[in-house]
């Protein structure tokens, strides 16, 4: 868990944070890049802000190794997310070690109830609650995750540069990650469960066509094996594979329970649906991160923290409207 | 001016950048923020990537201390770009101190002059020049931007907490700047040519209720005064203002005529129109950073680097389309 450093007053940045039981100008629900940036930048609006999280950092604070960040040649996930965090923490926001379990609108205000039954009080609501990635639920997964193990090759493939491989699914996510990976690895497999796999024809072609790629169809994996890193998997077929990496890519999906009785709007697949302010369609809730249909979908570190800011923005304009009329 | 450091070789990342005289698979034009992660991410997607910039880092080296880019809690804007550079550089990416002057499309090759007068081939282009801020025009502005006088009160507006700043401007650019800096500043004088800003009357209505801020209309500034730092300025009716800080917000515009003539579609103001993949009208052309018409609008570090990735990855989508179709 990333703990956080007391706060330093230094040049006049003299921090107030809300208490937790005032109404909140924002509460921001998820403790990731989307969530810790909206901190930031919400702390600097100088607006009475609590960022509730119980995985702090997110899903990236498993890999080892981020090197797409702007800014950083490599750091763990779990260093940037301590020092995202932090600079929110440092500009005033709140983190509350609270997993939020319902948001209810009472009035105006939005009522959220956390894990511990304590109650929250907020004029805004900023959703960063990320993905559930989809696991294979296989004995030893979260031990090998980043040894071996991972979910996302845009961020780890260039890390098996002559290596051997193996992406499990069908998807177009699946399809990409391969053809990803292909231009790194010496050798990649594609298992699924299926005959053959359900990604757009035309990845499909690409892969068929790379003599790199070979298609394990109708198989699933039966067990992780390697002592401190994966070093290959048993299939139920019973075939055996020796692997340097395994990338599973069998889905992810937002969480829905916390927001869908709010009537915020998602798509079919339950992803949130934003304006490029980050608005979605229920007045003073906004939404950023893995968990929305913004930036053409794409799910990167830098995207979520540009959600973030933006959000954030979104809110503080709204504020200041809000301030306006009440006068 | 950013010096780039050699490269290492090391966790098998070795890097082979092209020759700037081959054919590039993509060229990004502008060294800031967004090119300079465009360029992050093209590397790792192992194209051949040559970026041309002359100002390395872009507007953003000015700023001596940035605070709300997401992993440092203070960094000056030279640090920051030298760093997310070099990591550009580090996967692959050929930084070429070169302006480009003009594009041209070839056939299916886009040649770019450089000032030089060298020639350089690729196959797509990112745009990502940045916006030109409109200066004043007075003796000692370049000398004391970044020492008071400012550019963009979201980056440094949280530095003048309880002191006496200006902002020179009438849009709504200028008000929202106005209405930030309230926040901090223990004074604002608005100091426009016209004898009422011109922004939205809803700002205006904001500006004229809060008791710190002071107009000054029909006043231009005519000089600026302060020996290691702006101390204050004076104005062409005679009055003289003692200010900590002085933003001028009298707009910015895209340089447009680098693109304007392949046919590049612009809104009324010169902002190049991207959809949520930052692709331009004109295909194998994309834009990313602060001359788009991308994500609202909204002109920060971390927004820019996000635009930069996802035209980027766009890109990169495309060449592996092209790569199958010529087999």
């Amino acid at each position: 868990m990333i703990v956080m450093v007391e706060q330093e007053d230094k040049k006049g940045h003299v921090i107030h944070p809300p208490k937790a039981d005032e109404l909140l100008d924002i509460a921001i629900i998820g403790g990731g890049m989307a969530g810790a940036t909206a901190g930031i930048y919400s702390g600097r609006y100088l607006l009475k802000t609590a960022l509730f999280t119980k995985t702090k950092g997110g899903a990236i604070v498993d890999s080892p190794d981020v090197e797409n960040y702007p800014g950083f040649k490599t750091i763990s996930g779990y260093e940037l997310m301590s020092r995202v965090l932090n600079q929110a923490q440092h500009y005033g926001t709140l983190i509350v070690d609270e997993i939020i379990e319902s948001i209810e609108k009472q009035g105006d205000v939005f009522v959220l109830e956390g894990s511990s039954g304590k109650e929250y009080k907020a004029k805004q609501v900023i959703l960063a609650t990320g993905l559930m990635r989809r696991k294979l639920g296989l004995q030893r997964e979260d031990e090998l995750a980043g040894k071996g193990v991972s979910y996302c090759a845009t961020c780890d493939g260039f890390f098996y540069k002559d290596k051997v491989v193996g992406v499990v699914g069908g998807s177009d996510a699946a399809a990409l990650s391969a053809i990803l990976l292909s231009k790194y690895a010496s050798k990649v497999y594609i298992i699924y469960r299926r005959g053959k796999m359900r990604c757009e024809p035309y990845w499909l072609k690409i892969l068929e066509d790379d003599p790199k790629v070979e298609f394990i169809y109708n198989a699933n994996i039966s067990e992780l094996k390697g002592k401190d890193r994966l070093e290959g998997v048993t299939l139920d077929t019973g075939k055996e594979l020796d692997l340097d990496g395994l990338f599973i890519e069998i889905g992810a999906e937002p969480s829905t329970d916390l927001f869908a009785p709010l009537g915020v709007e998602t798509d079919e697949r339950g992803y949130v649906k934003v304006n490029e302010e980050m608005k979605t369609n229920v007045p003073r809730i906004y939404a950023a991160g893995d968990l929305t249909t913004g930036s053409a979908g794409f799910k990167q570190l830098v995207v979520a923290a540009a959600e973030g800011a933006i959000a954030a923005t979104s809110a503080y304009h709204y504020a200041k409207k809000e301030l306006n009329n009440a006068r």
